[in-house]
């Protein structure tokens, strides 16, 4: 079923955990991971967490990539949400999976927007659409 | 089973089209969604898109919150990730399912990092989280 976008949600566990305390390689290779997957950086941020943890997103211009770590239990929850077909957040999942040396990790696809609800969506405002934007998209 | 986080994915359809297309406003309701949940707001990084749309993302101190619109389709994508047990991210849902005025919404709730695949990643790191920050959390 066609959908506006794709998000993997990825627990990763047993990863290294200098690694996972380590903010600016984490920034860095969020970036690259998004940059990987074809899609546009727009905006990122980052910070460290006291004692230790590290959270962060990098805003794409086709949704965005997201990380929040916990180095005391070699844990790390990543999110890769990317629209349209010109990014793969597989190719991202990928290249971080690598990074984070991951012992195992598990993986759930969300279809984000499933066409069928968002066209009754529109329906029902095609109106106020309209009037925003002066016309109503096919 | 006892998890890190909480992670509630929104659909919102059929939403005020002008909403969507406001970004001081959503960054606004976005923020004040993080602080009626009891969340601590680190930083936030909205963008508007052209010819509409609005990106943005909230970090809190216990996770994200973070939303992607398509005012020409009246649609939604909202995600609401919070950690620990003072945050509670379905009052940020009833908070925003009034602001972006959604004919129907839809919501998935994941658990992220679930305790007990935790536990093993953390058995199979211990050495080095010992070493990198003087103990094992139990």
């Amino acid at each position: 079923m066609k959908s506006l976008g794709h998000h993997i949600l990825v627990e990763m566990y047993g990863c290294d955990p200098s690694v996972l305390n380590n903010i600016e390689l984490i920034e860095t290779e969020m970036k690259n991971a998004a940059v990987e997957a074809n899609a546009t950086v727009v905006d990122s941020s980052f910070h460290m967490f006291s004692p230790y943890g590290v959270s962060g997103v990098v805003v794409i211009a086709e949704s965005h990539l997201a990380i929040h770590t916990w180095p005391e239990y070699g844990y790390a929850a990543v999110d890769l949400f990317t629209c349209g077909d010109d990014v793969d957040p597989w190719i991202a999942y990928r290249y971080l999976e690598k990074i984070f040396k991951a012992q195992y990790a598990s993986t759930v696809e969300m279809k984000r927007g499933q066409m069928d609800a968002v066209v009754k969506g529109k329906e029902m405002r095609k109106n106020e659409i309209k009037e925003l934007i002066g016309e109503v998209v096919q």
